[in-house]
């Protein structure tokens, strides 16, 4: 069903996953945009960087060494926002509220050129990542101190990306973070009461439906989510119902990658530009239990609204109310598609 | 009770309004900043702009003209995110769900000199937008289909303003919108419970404390909530349980105008600079229930960290995890307070 006052009317739309609404103003794109423009530095930039801590073979500011490393290389966090040994403590004084928390952070440097990135490099290249990715998530989840992995990307200066060399992040730790406690209870209840993945369920729906769906292959879809907030908001989805990344055999690590490269260059082509982003991929907790409600996913939040300079501000009224997007979720896929 | 652990060690604290958890890393604030740097503007704005479409006299972009206002002028957005006559309609197909969204969107221009922000304007000047917020939330709240009425103020360009004339906004809508829809489920489960305001025992215990308290006047407190997310976010509560604005009487008025004054011109001395923020006010619904269990609130989001042109990105593992702060609320407090 399309239903066409989506298009023309201001509305809600329910987020299953989080139970949360995004308020939706389509009319609202035509207006004049007269604030803040971002820098766009299109520079090229060099394979190796003398500079830059996470090159091979440079000093970090701990004054540790990188190996000459060929493909991926991961370090702990110089840096890191969770400490490992921090003093456990809990504190209920009246209506104050706190709890000690410990994890590992972690950083990795998706390939040894600084010039490149996801976008730029090859699948297999990028299944590397993949590997990776579950090496890193298995050997935290077996720790009993980490109940949780984030692992998650920020690209771009415009993301908070202090260093423009390939990289991502991975932030573990003992509880459950704010948004991937609402996916868990969300998914639990809807996997209580129909036996089946809520994703896979809404999977099924937009595959049937089309009109969100902007790439699939045998083993994943990629898909502009119906409750999208950001204006280029995309989701990497398992066809499969897969509570963690762990269970993607080496076919399917492979399809990932192709995912993952296929909606990453066509960021790239939008604004003619190295697209910013945060990309994270929500997974099951590392507790120990099956969580069979689980149905991983990795989302793509690009701040980008207009062009290579001008972004969507998630400020008063998002912050205060709720988030708002002025483009709607279909017109998003019209123009991503055009692009692949 | 002073707890230094929470000056030493990753932690989380729960933020009783919302039921939602910040992430603390006061260890963090020693890692070295690469990464993006915002622009500065201290040039010297004139007091008339004809170029700006908020001054008095000056035509808008819909080509009505601005009266010749000598306080406070508030006009209907002429590029609204809510459409007051939109069509009405219920969208539950399968696991996509939507509702229309209607309302009615406002500027409030503060003062007619250009050159001005809060922080320069003189607490009776300020008393004059505080009747404003009350004469407009009145006439919104008269309205049934009108349910919640935000009033907020997105200043600096870094905070998506897109003119610097002294100006907020109000958006009302016929729902709750997500964190206000926290805020009521969190209030009303207290008050069911202890027949009393969760944010008036809050704040007796932080007077009684005095550890986060910046400033206080015969009728409100400025404080940094215990949870506070942005780096230096602050907190105006009334010290009397009011569940609207609508309660304030004339030397209330004038109180809550010095409070906004103190905190928005210690704000500009922290850094040397016309500070950036998105403040707000969250009050009781609408809805017509007497909503006893509401105590009014502003609080104000800066997004910088470190310096005029540092500021904390809510990015990667903020959006996919939970807020995470850098310095604790208690350094803040000192950094602030010192400037008052
Ligand atoms: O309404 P303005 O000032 O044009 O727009 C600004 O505030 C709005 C409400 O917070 C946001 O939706 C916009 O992204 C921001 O640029
Ligand atoms: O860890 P980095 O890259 O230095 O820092 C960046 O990502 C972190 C995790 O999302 C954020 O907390 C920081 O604000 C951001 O600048």
């Amino acid at each position: 069903m399309k239903n066409t006052d989506l298009q023309d009317y201001s509305h809600k739309r329910l987020n299953i996953l989080t139970g949360e609404w995004v308020l939706v103003s389509p009319h609202r794109a035509k207006r004049p945009w007269q604030g803040q423009n971002e820098a766009v530095s299109n520079d090229v930039r060099p394979a190796y960087d003398e500079t830059c801590y996470l090159c091979a073979g440079n000093t970090r500011i701990n004054g540790e060494i990188n190996p000459k490393y060929q493909n991926v290389f991961v370090f702990t966090n110089d840096f890191a926002a969770l400490q490992k040994d921090s003093k456990s403590f809990s504190i209920k004084d009246g209506l104050l509220v706190a709890e000690s928390e410990t994890g590992i952070c972690k950083v990795i440097c998706f390939s040894p050129d600084h010039s490149k990135s996801l976008a730029d490099m090859s699948v297999k290249d990028i299944q590397k990542v993949v590997f990776a990715w579950q090496k890193e998530f298995k050997e935290l989840s077996e720790n009993p101190n980490i109940n949780y992995v984030q692992i998650f990307e920020n690209k771009g200066a415009v993301m908070g990306c202090s260093n423009p060399h390939p990289h991502g992040q991975i932030w573990s730790q003992s509880t459950l973070p704010n948004e991937v406690d609402k996916k868990n209870t969300q998914q639990l209840a809807y996997y209580k009461k129909n036996n089946s993945s809520l994703l896979g369920d809404y999977l099924a729906q937009e595959l049937e439906n089309q009109e969100r769906i902007i790439f699939e292959n045998d083993s994943f879809v990629v898909l502009v989510p119906f409750w999208a907030v950001w204006p280029f908001e995309t989701m990497i989805v398992p066809k499969k119902q897969q509570a963690t990344i762990l269970k993607l055999n080496n076919t399917e690590a492979l399809d990932y990658a192709e995912a993952i490269s296929v909606i990453t260059k066509a960021y790239d082509k939008l604004f003619n530009t190295s697209f910013p982003y945060s990309s994270g991929i929500h997974q099951a907790p590392t507790d120990g239990n099956t969580n069979s409600h689980w149905h991983w996913h990795m989302s793509f939040y690009p701040p980008l609204l207009r062009s290579a300079t001008v972004k969507k501000f998630m400020v008063g009224y998002e912050m205060f109310g709720s988030p708002q997007r002025d483009i709607t979720a279909e017109s998003a896929v019209k123009m991503i598609k055009s692009l692949i």
